[in-house]
């Protein structure tokens, strides 16, 4: 009998609970042993809970239990989650996370100190909530130099997006819609700016390069400027509106990584990731395109990618994953002016059009009755922005991202 | 320095070699040193081949070297391939194979093997080619009772289907289109009959419900019957005509498990697997709905996936992988007449229509100026095939298939 200590009884920590009851047999099964919640934590009354009796409010207890030796930690943010984290890993205990933020801040020194003592630090549930990503990542495409992640990370603005494209809705509308379905949060601006998106992409590219990669090195743009126009407009050139996180290895050997909007082709599989549900393309310089699909969030499928990493740090008790990377800095971090991209640019103005054909040359216009928008060819962003520049001050520029091809 | 032996040096064989070449670096890195091909078996003559120097034509020098501690096996077919890996098995290597047909037919017996021998035998590659998925349903999604699996687990059949959809090629056509392009053999009938996907499926049931589900048991339906009529008329259903593998766990426990065409809704996310490429749907309890796409065949996403196990061979050279399932004879195997599902049925004749309404009650009709059609309401296969046969006798059945809800 294995026992582990479940840290924050929120949606995920509460599921994680669930989980090990429900599927209890067949997790003994695929463990070798059964395993068991010994203690949960979390500062707030739960003394009508079903689990009562596994409450404790001090950490300290969970520290010093030797019988303890999978710590999850599900209380988000990064007090006292991070403080929690790293006296569990000192007291020579594995740690299993689902929280992006501390990973994307910490990993490295989490990794690090895993190390040093011999156990796990774990944390598949941290991108694509239910999704296997990271260990098929790290293990299946272990043969092949990855070259490249993108991938609808956050189901939010995924939400809003799909509602915009299929009912027509505008981004306010949308995103209320969300927040009263419980997508999307009270204050919804980590999801919409892109910040979360670009924890996970940090991860990813971590993770995929070797490299620790932060995210304050990172540009986030989220979707707050995407219009009805633009989305029509997509529509016209056979294409949707995503939010993509993007990481690729750059030809000087460091990492190019951001978030932002793109026009994705309707032929893409990551086109057809609708609704909350994320999709992550990987590509090796062996296998070539590898999507995977699935439910980015909530209780059970975050439960599901937190409880296999337990069962994992379980069986391989004696045996360190070689799931990580090293510490960097911010020389790790490609300048972005060096990526290349095709471009989408919104415009409008008596001149608009011969003005951007003056600027960019070698454009396709993509027009409706109320508004008028071109996709360049492909070019480095610090050519783009030179020409746009050009074209602003003989018209107006509404809207720009990028074309994924 | 680890070494290794890869038997056959055909497609696959022959891309794991070079690929142990290509990225040695990086493999050396992940597997903490070196791995390098000491052997190729092949009994043509490869002496003008840049590996000429390691071809062995006698298996017994593999078997006789302490020095080689992975066998990979590439043959194809069961003969040698069988009594290769047996005694490469017993000789107390680890086998890592994508040979389908080998896994399918006698998977139980090399795993028994294996684990009375303390050594691996692993075969990602014999499913989905390069796309990480049996791994991941084994670890990833270790916290899990699997429920169902669906997916396109054949890219000559999912190309010629898309050709049929796509550019209104008739199934002949597009089949000679498939054999131009390389994409399907002279004799075609293990993709279109169905037999390819049959054992794909059959190792993803085992692996799923942990018990051997033999092809010898499992029914399989090709597309050579599908025709321009049934991809229009699903068309017009909102609908495109996909080969599916399926199985799913029965009421009493035992195992569902066949192949046909089916109909699936264009907003599944199968349905945006197109051309030549795979995906597989995995339905767990507490994940939901997760998918993995990708390359299903070719040269180096295979050897992708072959090299990917070889690492994970020589990482865990000490420490067995779970990844198995018990023997099992046809007990194991659920009787189809319960397996429940909505069907699609073309007609033709005069009274068809009403003929139709009058057998089958609640369906709805889809026409055109060509063709009649109708869906029916969820009922199992016995049922189907009652009414179906009430129907016969008032009407012409021209065609019939299962639909994916």
């Amino acid at each position: 009998m294995k026992k582990i200590a479940v840290l924050g009884y929120g949606t995920v920590g509460s599921g994680v609970v669930d989980l090990f009851e429900i599927n209890a047999a067949s997790i003994a099964k695929k463990a070798g042993e059964p395993i068991e919640v010994k203690y949960i934590v979390d500062i707030r009354d739960f003394s009508q809970d079903k689990n009562a009796e596994k409450f404790v409010k001090d950490f300290g207890v969970i520290e010093n239990d030797p019988e303890v030796s999978v710590v999850v930690e599900t209380i988000g943010g990064t007090n006292p989650a991070y403080d929690f984290t790293k006296r569990a890993l000192l007291a020579g205990k594995s740690v299993v996370t689902s929280n992006k933020e501390l990973v994307a801040k910490h990993g490295a020194e989490f990794l690090q100190i895993a190390k040093e003592k011999n156990v796990n630090y774990l944390f598949e549930a941290s991108v694509g909530g239910g999704i296997p990503v990271l260990r098929p990542i790290a293990q299946c495409l272990a043969a092949n130099e990855i070259d490249e992640i993108y991938g609808i990370l956050n189901g939010t603005t995924n939400y809003i997006l799909t509602r915009m494209i299929k009912a027509g809705l505008t981004f306010e509308k949308a995103l209320s819609e969300a927040q009263e379905m419980g997508y999307a949060e009270r204050d919804p601006s980590a999801d919409i700016e892109g910040h979360d998106a670009c924890r996970k992409i940090c991860i990813l590219a971590s993770l995929a390069f070797g490299r620790h990669i932060y995210p304050d090195y990172v540009k986030a743009e989220g979707i707050t400027k995407v219009t009805l126009d633009d989305v029509r407009l997509a529509g016209k050139a056979d294409m949707v509106i995503r939010l993509l996180g993007r990481t690729k290895l750059a030809p000087d050997g460091k990492v190019f990584a951001y978030v932002g909007p793109h026009l994705v082709p309707k032929s893409s599989p990551i086109a057809s990731v609708e609704d909350v549900f994320n999709g992550i393309m990987v590509h090796g310089n062996m296998v070539g395109d590898t999507m995977f699909y699935g439910p980015g969030a909530g209780k059970y499928p975050t439960a599901s990618a937190v409880s296999a990493d337990v069962i994992d740090a379980v069986v391989h008790a004696d045996k360190r994953r070689d799931i990580g990377w090293d510490d960097a800095g911010e020389e790790a971090v490609a300048d972005m002016s060096a990526f290349t991209s095709k471009y989408y640019v919104r415009i409008e103005g008596e001149s608009a059009r011969s003005a951007a054909t003056q600027s960019f040359k070698d454009i396709e216009f993509i027009d409706d009755s109320h508004a008028t928008a071109f996709i360049t060819a492909e070019m480095s962003e610090a050519e783009f922005e030179r020409k746009l520049a050009a074209l602003s001050e003989r018209s107006e520029v509404l809207s720009r991202m990028r074309v994924l091809y």
